[in-house]
């Protein structure tokens, strides 16, 4: 990057904050917080909500900005620590690395900010209701108060792009494996069983999920921009009626059949205000604070977790079996993408990006193939250590024969979504490097392996994959393994690995069949190498006996291991039969796709060692 | 057990029941129920609050009897499902196995037996708050009431034992580490930081630790009974005046010395009754149905927990010094005892009890021992397949030179409390038998060689010892570890080892440096055997780096595994090297306690294998 292209940026990022400052001046604002979020809760949010990375700069998925009359700071995790570094460098903002010693939490940070009597303010459709009661209370004390019902973006930013609704279709049973009006009973049971009335659902893979709908109004998630009031009869659905109507006459004829009723997206507000005395199934844990705050006036909220956030994590037999057709098409285009590298490096100029586009050219030739699960992280070097790492134009790493080159990427399919990790040898290797590959890999074989009595949660399992690092003294600053939508988010709850809560994630699901949790511990050292290996696996019900009743995984990634880095004399028995056991797998299930030099180095790529 | 006695038992169990239901007539009680409890939440009580033994017949020391008009149902966990099916057989009390299939929760079974309009009744000053907050709402539900000022017990059982109030003797500082007035202080400063005027501490080991006086009102727990009134200035101690006053002038002068002013026991509920509109710190998880409802009529209640808590797990320099002191000197007596087993095994007559009684003589002859920590398991055989299986001189088995032998017992030495399980190999024994010991050692030794970053609660370590058994398709019935208090109860929270929460107990703290834990996987074969091996752990500190604080377990116990019963075949070649690692050190300990013949076995009971 250039340095005046880095003084442009910074002179830019003050005047956006100059201007942010004097719209909250007019509306009395002394402190304005902005989170990283849309309408629903969604992890990755679209063109029009990415008002954080407009004010400050910085273009990770996570991470709260906080701006007041003298300073501006944006919280974030350790995934982001190195990039947000480099992307805040030069500006006002101030890093704050969340859960390091010392360092403030966004509340804390925010008590000390205002003064007696002040105004905090923020979007309230925006901000979660759990956080912002959190603020409430600490307002209260100072006999502050809070705006929440100014979004100051919309007067500030300039050309901000507008609300996306892009075409809607129909998931067929053949790939949802369950029919919207089953889903609809089963929800409609929950509700009563709750003792409530209607549902109010919000975020947006819930929806898809519930109505067999897929859209693509956020990026790499294949959702459509909605709301959606569920009661005993009917389910009002509200979204973007002129493309859902454009699209086809069957999608209008589906919601018609489900009872259904399209009512534009810019109603729901509205609709809600006026909702009346109703017992209302809603996740606090998941809604906005200003639609919280819109209920709580007239209607009596039942606060438990979305019915469908358990009914859609734990998969189908249909999808089961699809999910293992998506990951082997998944795993073809991927081995090859290994083997072109392998055999091309050296001989062509290969970027961090044309990489990525390769090996997206390579996922494209898969049949049912939609598009990217998320954007790939194409990271070679010492760019593997930047943990959520993205590859541009303007800084892309040229790959050299040596050292290592880690890719996370993933595909969606009418078949499901996939996510997965191999991290490559491209030369020679440090004695450090193979070191660190083969504790990565140990920890990855040592989780997915693990035989586990029913009853058992992520947590009680991380240190599965985590204990071969801490026993070096290492550690990776991010969760194990995180659940997978189908056709759909690629991290989804309620099921996930980790060993404690990070920030305001809940603890991690009780693990069901039917399940679908990533495996990806990795090693990142700054300034030098990174390196994550992932697996997708599948929950399976094991042998049932008066203990209990025993689960294992069922592995759904069939990819090789890149054995350059791979050194068997710091493994254990077990780990390398495991490892020889998965390559041998590896290799009947990908060789069909494989003919000639290819099929030859596949069989290498997967011999025992 | 003859027959005849069995009968005699129903008939009185029979009568039992029979008067406590006309006692449920005269009160218009339709369901009442018995917990097994004090005033004052101990684990284990004295003979005065053994109510629910009087009525069941289960001497268990764990599970709730609830009897309606036409039913009578006893609950307990998996530790005694074996001893309360022998022990109920023939009465009319049907035994609930909480946790399994389709047994129902003593709630769920209290709302089944409730009609519409009845009443429950319990004493309120045994039962906890939260939990009969929760029948509070079931029985609100049902639009009935609930007596809980009225002991049934008090009329109905003849003969009641009566209160105890033995002679209290002050902890000197060089066996506490901290003088009353400093935890005094670090109380207060707990209490301010909660925004409270007043803290109320009904839990005995909480005074016993805070007062550093210690007694031996309730068996094998050398506590006080007693309760706490703290505030800015004064602590008030409810107890018994005659006799603390009558040891010694010294405790006299002590309390007074402290600013502790002593009342009578009696005196506290009518005084809590009168405490007015102050703010009081109280933890509802512990505290009585009975204190709280004559609470919250007048104060505000701040529910947190107890901070001494925290602040007794933590174990101070002086504590750990003095710990490693009290352990070696048990592990003096109970390897001595090991030696005398397997040295007069077939020569001598030796049953459970005879056998249990040697420990206890060799205990005795070390300085500073007050007495057993707990009463000894001492189960041969089949026995050890009842978790807390207890020999009576009714029901005890003779010792013969085959099989297994396990022996879990303690001791409360003024350097602290112990609690230690071996299993001993008498003679011949099955290969699975062999194959089973070998698992729990392993459990045992994954467990306590495990390396771990700051942060990990025993919820996250638990599965370091089950995994072995759950790759074999075993497991055991209870948690893997508790915390232990010093010259205190032999069960102490906050820390512990579990995978699951049990019941009503809460998730395990962080594991902080200076908390002892013990490390006691089992298994128990219905019928043919039992194993439990169990060290306790001093949690530590070690490397300190980028990635965090890592801890370790120091062990406390030394005392030789029985080789006897280990397979080295079955073992990973890690966990022999730690298993020789610690017999080498159990031998350098114990040496020099040892002379001639005793010394030779030593020796070779502690060979590298």
């Amino acid at each position: 990057m250039g340095s005046v292209f880095l003084e442009d940026r910074d002179k830019m990022i003050k005047e956006k904050l100059c201007k942010l400052r004097e719209a909250m001046d007019n509306e009395g604002i002394h402190c304005y917080l902005i989170p990283t979020s849309d309408y629903h809760d969604s992890e990755y949010v679209s063109a029009f909500f990415k008002v954080r990375e407009y004010f400050s700069g910085f273009t990770g998925s996570a991470g709260t900005l906080v701006v007041t009359k003298t300073e501006a700071a944006l919280f974030t995790d350790g995934r982001y620590f190195i990039q947000a570094e480099q992307e805040l460098s030069g500006t006002e903002i101030k890093l704050m690395r969340m859960g390091e010693t010392g360092v403030p939490t966004i509340r804390e940070y925010i008590a000390e900010s205002l003064k007696e009597g002040e105004t905090l303010g923020f979007d309230g459709r925006v901000v979660k209701a759990q956080q912002a009661a959190d603020y409430e209370n600490m307002v209260a004390e100072k006999k502050g108060k809070i705006v929440w019902d100014k979004d100051l973006a919309s007067s500030v930013w300039e050309n901000r792009p507008p609300l996306v609704h892009k075409p809607v279709y129909l998931l067929s049973e053949t790939y949802s494996g369950e029919s919207c009006a089953k889903k609809l009973k089963r929800v409609r049971e929950a509700i009563e069983q709750a003792g409530a009335e209607v549902h109010i659902l919000t975020s947006l893979d819930d929806i898809a999920w519930l109505c067999n709908l897929r859209g693509n109004d956020v990026e790499y998630c294949p959702v459509v921009l909605s709301f959606a009031v569920i009661d005993k009869e009917r389910m009002l659905l509200f979204a973007d009626t002129k493309e859902m109507t454009a699209i086809s006459e069957e999608i209008g004829g589906y919601l018609e059949d489900n009872h259904i009723t399209l009512l534009p997206y810019e109603d729901f507000y509205p609709y809600v205000a006026g909702l009346g005395q109703r017992k209302i199934l809603l996740s606090l844990e998941r809604c906005s604070y200003a639609l919280k705050k819109s209920l709580e006036k007239q209607a009596e909220i039942i606060d438990k977790p979305n019915p469908t956030e358990l009914m859609k994590a734990v998969k189908n037999e249909t999808e089961r079996d699809n999910l293992r057709k998506a990951h082997l098409k998944d795993g073809v285009a991927v081995t090859k993408f290994m083997y072109w590298l392998k055999t091309n490096m050296g001989k062509e100029r290969i970027t961090e990006l044309t990489a990525a586009e390769k090996l997206e050219q390579l996922r494209k030739r898969q049949e049912h193939f939609i598009e990217p699960s998320f954007e790939t992280i194409s990271a070679y070097g010492s760019n593997g250590a930047i943990i959520h790492y993205s590859a541009s134009p303007k800084q892309c790493a040229v790959l050299k024969p040596k050292g290592l080159f880690m890719v996370d990427s993933g595909g969606h399919y009418l078949e499901g979504s996939t996510d997965i990790t191999r991290t490559f040898v491209l030369g020679e290797v440090t004695e450090e490097m193979k070191r660190h590959f083969t504790l990565v890999l140990r920890a990855m074989l040592n989780l997915k392996n693990t035989c586990f009595l029913y009853g058992c949660r992520g947590m009680n399992l991380d240190i599965k994959a985590r204990e071969v690092l801490w026993e070096a003294g290492l550690d990776y600053k991010h969760g194990t393994g995180h659940g997978v939508g189908y056709l759909l988010n690629v991290h989804e709850g309620p099921n996930s690995f980790r060993w404690k809560n990070l920030g305001d994630k809940l603890e991690s699901a009780v693990l069901e069949e039917g399940m679908v949790t990533t495996d990806e511990p990795g090693i990142y050292i700054e300034g030098s190498h990174g390196i994550r290996i992932e697996n997708e696996l599948l929950c399976r019900k094991g042998e049932m006996n008066e203990y209990g009743q025993f689960m294992y995984f069922e592995d759904l990634t069939y990819v090789p291991i890149d054995l350059d880095g791979v050194e068997p004399k710091l493994m254990e028995a077990k780990e390398v039969r495991w490892l020889n056991e998965y390559h041998s797998r590896v290799f009947d299930k990908l060789s069909p796709y494989f003919e000639g030099d290819e099929l030859v180095w596949l069989k290498e790529a997967t011999r025992a060692i």
